[in-house]
């Protein structure tokens, strides 16, 4: 056993090729095992323990720099850099975290959770670093398909522009690297089949006809260059005009093979992109035959490759999204389903199974899909953008200038909305109200259960006058009957659930139950609490704020949101608009700082947002009581 | 003169190709006189005066959709279909726009201010029109600067996967097409160098070295070979890498070459797109000369190209940014400046002249620059992120996720806060506070005038504790003395510019004086107004604010940003926070709606940000005086 005796990354400098070989297969086995117990990001992992291996082997980090794009592919690298003790405590609360951490060592210089940011952060490390006058490596590890998010082709055409010594390393692991196999295949018969080398070709076998037969010789030489003409248009020409030198492809899985090719890249004056082709899964083979499942797996049985899902459950909002959008659609041939590369986390896969040809998946590319819902919308259609709260950040410009300014009629579901538990700070959906919500012309909402998500589905259908969003939570729903008969609500209509009397609880989504079990247990201090579902974030029940003022309520506005800028915000504001500058409102929701990983539950304990103080602030609420006891009561 | 009988697309139709080319004269006279006047976008329509035409005269209008990126290039267009007329009105209040807008005629079908929209939305009406089986054609026209945009590139990574029927008509204007100048030579300079180019040839030469002689026919053929080699790696292989089919170089003043490439294209399957190189400012030698300075430009004389501006006037703030850059650049050598593709617009160019190197501009990749400046921060630079708050919305997951996640020492320069004038609703600086505030570790500020902007540029510098921005309006300063040594502002403090009682203005950077002008108003009426330079929108200034609640004071935040979401919020919040709430707080700020072009002033008024308004707002807040007066008095 050579893993046990790996603390940092110079332990690997004295390994001979082979013995990295022999590692690579413990580290494969300790993956698998850990994993297995605890969940996490194993296919992507799998598919570069070697790659990792050459880099730390030829490099000096954390003097050189490697930059992880999305950092749920560096847990090699954390087995290499000293963590290999923490991996029981994966993405647990105060436990290893599942992406590059810089916290937790100094061989993490780049957190991400988001894909696409390796290059930029590449060229400015690179720029740095020449201002400096320093000489270290800079190393961006990026995958295919973080490649087709947009910012990655604007950091790509500024490294080109600018020529400053970096390396790229796509790690393309769609490809197999067994023959006439998948997308390479594909690219190698689109390319044979390209016009233009189609008439280099035919040009040239009509020179060679012209040339008197002189043997092998000659012949060999011309399918060399007819090789070599192929060569230039297959491989990398579309980075080489972007002022890359391309090397590759190579086999991610040979060490010898990697070893040489970046240090052949050392030797080149300028940016490199080298081309290395992995296996997702690589090693494991339940993995490796599907990759996508194994993509964030839960706990599994090693030998039979089982995953142990947790028994029972309601159905999660996103499967009830993506039955209820079957429904709609099958009534409503406008309905098309966009997705920025999430068809299986946004619950799409049975509508691309029932409708192949309305469902949109993108890529990585939250920007194009935004605007070009505005485009769908203005022709008719009635797109569904279906993206995660924390991802839809992307799109925040597209959302104002394209979807609101022209009030196109694009409705957007929004998943893992509030807190997502394991993928941590990266992934949490507590801004999204706070960045729409000062836009024109848009309407939110947010489900109490599954049930209304369902009628709030088809209000958004019904609803022809510009886009309207539907939020709801990455959770199981609470197992409510569904209603077959689908209502639309009217816009801005909230619902008191639990009529009471002073006080009052205004929440959204989960915090309706949450509400309602403070008021339960506020009874037995002679409270009796209101609890009204403000279903809707955007526009307001102003009609009940009102009512409620008038009564005197003093209210509580529950969040599991950002505490600045979102429904609370937009209460305070509504009642200052009216010259109520009396009324008793206080906000608890997120508060100022980035909320870390752990379970939901975790998140929003330390959020603050339990029953304990939701009561505690209920009671501050009472004349008299100004005072502060929770950094995020307000 | 057949401009007159021009009223609609159609009457184009009958012209022959040589009355075409007569029209592009008379379309080109009519703007360089038109807007002689009322200044403009005249460099990019001059460019594209034979293109649109093309256009027109081929395709059917509105059922044929033209999409222009950017709509500022579709003053011929707008020439084309019936509103020749109002040109005298151009981009003035309530005037014919200066970009594209679908409530001015039928056939705008697409309004972008942002670059880099028409791919996505191209996309989204090509797709609609198949799912309704319709057949109309569907063309973008983009320039060569917005295609660095991320967004651009996702959307032709999709166009080219979904093989849709489409036209982009890639406008280059970079390129001269007098022969060996410009990028197209560089371009090819490149390509002959490009070492996978060499391999071919060399081979290609020892192959022809084997063969042979047989006179001048096969020596004909093998250089025909080269070239097709050659061709093959030049032109456009990139986007036919990308799936697209590439059409061109095209002279874009050839109208027959034109129209017969367009024609081409219309009978390929799936995406094609056509490379038109165009010379911008074309027919008119001042903008032909200096299209940089001739981009958008003020009215000027005809004769001489020489620009009529304003007599005098303060010092802009974007001119006092670029001037204390300097200063602090000479004894920091930390600091960068990097701009998207603004070097001009952001005052930078004195800057890139005293140090180039420190000076990036990364072309139009707003999300690219933000995430490059985190990773410079990270490294120890000082980098100045100089954008301009409406295209800064393009960078608000970078923001998030990159700069403020890390809490890097990045410098938000915001220009063009608040209204801009004559670009209109697509350019509004007023949500930038309202999609800030709620990040964690952001610092965010506003000037009273432009010797504070420099006492903030060097706050900025001296905060080494994450990120932090200033924001200032697209204004002259108001010509205050500039103080020569620059001290750092503590954190959160602000300012009371004038001391009263009982009632307190609060606002930020023009809206200060604004302030001042009100309260010298109502002192006639009796009233002793405070006003308080609220120069942070975050951290709030909590003592200042505690202190005027203490004395009861009832106030009023004037803020030109979304009245949603932004500083006013913060108040409420604040308070709501602190259990006070019996604190009379008014907002005024922009009302929840897009607000059009026209000068800052009016837009101020069509906003209701007037002296009269604040005035009335402030009485309306007196004990007792609960109405509701105007839609954005809150």
């Amino acid at each position: 056993m050579l893993l046990p005796q790996i603390h940092q990354p110079s332990d690997l400098k004295d390994l001979t090729t082979e013995q990295l070989a022999d590692l690579a297969g413990e580290i494969r086995q300790f993956l698998i095992e850990k994993l297995s117990a605890t969940g996490g990001h194993l296919a992507s992992n799998l598919g570069v323990v070697e790659l990792t291996l050459a880099l730390h082997y030829l490099y000096d980090s954390p003097k050189d720099k490697m930059i992880f794009d999305v950092g749920h592919q560096a847990y090699v690298h954390k087995v290499l850099t000293g963590r290999m003790d923490r991996f029981d405590t994966l993405r647990k609360y105060k436990g290893l975290c599942g992406f590059v951490k810089r916290n937790e060592s100094e061989h993490d210089v780049w957190e991400a959770g988001h894909s696409s940011t390796s290059l930029s952060a590449a060229m400015g490390m690179a720029l740095a670093r020449d201002f400096k006058k320093e000489d270290n490596k800079v190393i961006a590890i990026i995958g295919d398909g973080a490649l087709t998010g947009g910012m990655a082709f604007e950091a790509l055409n500024h490294i080109g522009h600018e020529q400053r010594k970096l390396t790229v390393i796509l790690n393309d692991n769609e490809m197999s690297i067994a023959p006439n196999v998948g997308a390479m295949h594909k690219y190698l018969g689109k390319i044979r089949s390209d016009k233009n080398y189609l008439r280099a070709k035919d040009e040239m076998e009509s020179l060679i006809k012209k040339i008197p037969a002189i043997g092998d010789k000659i012949a060999k030489t011309a399918e060399k260059l007819k090789d070599t003409l192929k060569y230039a248009m297959v491989s990398g020409v579309l980075f080489e005009e972007l002022g890359f030198t391309y090397l590759g492809p190579v086999d991610g899985h040979d060490i010898p093979k990697l070893l040489e090719t970046l240090q052949q890249a050392d030797n080149v004056e300028g940016p490199v992109l080298i081309h290395v082709v992995t296996i997702k899964g690589k090693g494991y083979l339940p993995a490796e035959a599907d990759s996508y499942k194994w993509h964030g797996i839960t706990p599994y049985k090693i030998e039979s490759g089982q995953v142990l899902k947790a028994a029972g459950g309601h159905p999660m909002y996103t499967e009830v999204f993506g039955q209820t959008l079957i429904e709609l659609a099958e009534q409503d041939e406008r309905i098309v389903a966009v997705t920025p590369a999430m068809p299986g986390g946004s619950g799409l896969f049975p509508f691309a199974a029932r409708f192949p040809d309305r469902m949109i998946d993108v890529g990585i590319a939250e920007q194009h899909a935004a605007t070009m819902c505005a485009a769908l919308a203005m022709e008719g259609m009635k797109p569904v953008y279906a993206v995660y709260s924390t991802f839809m950040q992307r799109a925040y410009d597209q959302i104002v200038h394209d979807i609101c300014r022209h009030n196109a009629n694009v409705m957007f579901a929004i998943d893992r909305a509030g807190f997502v538990g394991a993928d941590g700070e990266t992934h949490q959906g507590v801004y999204d109200i706070a960045f729409m919500r000062h836009i024109p012309n848009i309407v939110i909402m947010m489900p109490k259960d599954e049930n209304e998500l369902r009628h709030m589905m088809k209000t958004a259908l019904d609803y022809n006058e510009g886009p309207i969003a539907y939020r709801y939570p990455r959770i199981n729903g609470l197992g409510v009957p569904l209603d077959q008969v689908l209502t639309a609500i009217p816009i801005g209509q909230w619902e008191t659930v639990r009529e009471g009397e002073g006080y009052a609880i205004l929440g959204s989504g989960p915090m309706v139950q949450l509400g309602l079990e403070v008021a339960d247990e506020l009874k037995r201090d002679g409270m009796n609490v209101s609890v009204v579902n403000a279903r809707f974030m955007k526009p307001l029940d102003e009609q009940l704020l009102l009512d409620l003022a008038a009564k005197g309520t003093r209210m509580l506005v529950v969040e599991e949101a950002s505490q600045a800028g979102s429904m609370g915000s937009a209460v305070l504001e509504f009642y200052a608009s009216k010259g109520l500058h009396d009324v008793a409102v206080g906000i608890m929701g997120v508060p100022d700082e980035f909320i870390e990983h752990g379970s939901i539950k975790d998140q929003q304990r330390e959020a603050g947002l339990t029953t304990e103080n939701i009561a505690t602030a209920l009671k501050a609420l009472a004349p008299g009581e100004a005072i502060t006891f929770h950094k995020n009561s307000v």
